[in-house]
């Protein structure tokens, strides 16, 4: 059984945390390993039907796609987790599940730390401009991660260098 | 990799899918195989929140379970999920993602064929009795499965004979 592990993406809505994930799966999948994809979309589909966007609810989906992801690495497998994600306290409580189904380590926080003010800019869904309720960044709070495991950097970067990045940092940690 | 497989338990409320899967985890963990458990408690607790007793909330809730034991085939893991999972529909559903992510045979749907009149009588939590709204069986269809790969009979057979003739079978299989 391979080291199994969670790579999880966190940051603001708009920030690159699909987009880099979905950079990096080909680069996984090139070197013969199986990968479960968690992103908002999969999650809206397969496991949050009914949930909406109060602290409560954002919990209860963060450590349900937690629970999930740390099933996915107590069988040696390799999850990739992006999510907003916004509550410091409940990814440290899905580190802590992870990390005793995987074992330590298994649990890998990856910061998209692009500013607000990048984010807004670029907008992507529309999100920023259409006054959402309940966003992340404006009326709700994002906690960055204090030691994450990774920091991306996607303004002076491009995704392909910040996908190697992650790359580079799982062959440095024998997990490829 | 070894293969995964997902070992599904349908059958009424009280017809003892729980209870044989109980006996036979440690069966399975004596052979060195890590086991995921997704049953009622599992299910309430970590994925299903915010979903009841209608028909498409059931169906949510039996896809949503299948989609995650669906991923953990897909790593090669195995997972045993005890769920009244009343429609015949949607565990033919479920079997396709399984099978789908893991290959053809990785469903295995094992029916707990208790009788009505005998859980009933048994009535082991009380739901029977109490008139349980939406009760399946009752005021709710349970639709039997026509071809599963495995009938238990717990009326003359103990629940260490059902748990030993599961794992006949996967040994049988050449899953063990």
């Amino acid at each position: 059984m391979s080291a199994g592990a969670c790579l999880w993406f966190t940051g603001l809505s708009g920030s690159g945390k699909t987009t880099t994930a979905e950079a990096l799966l080909p680069m996984l999948e090139q070197r013969g390993r199986t990968v479960t994809m968690l992103d908002g979309d999969v999650v809206r589909t397969h496991l949050s039907r009914g949930l909406g966007f109060s602290r409560e609810d954002r919990d209860e989906n963060v450590r349900r796609v937690g629970y999930v992801a740390a099933e996915i690495v107590r069988h040696g497998g390799l999850v990739v987790c992006a999510l907003v994600s916004p509550y410091r306290a409940t990814r440290d409580e899905v580190r802590a599940m992870v990390d005793a189904a995987g074992g330590p380590g298994s649990f890998i926080e990856i910061h998209v730390d692009t500013p607000l003010e990048e984010v807004i800019a670029r907008d992507v869904k529309g999100l920023y401009a259409a006054g959402t309720k309940q966003m992340t960044g404006l009326s709700d709070p994002y906690e960055p991660p204090l030691t994450p495991e990774l920091t991306l950097e996607t303004v002076e970067r491009t995704v392909a260098q910040n996908a190697q990045q992650v790359l580079d940092y799982l062959v440095g940690r024998g997990l490829l």
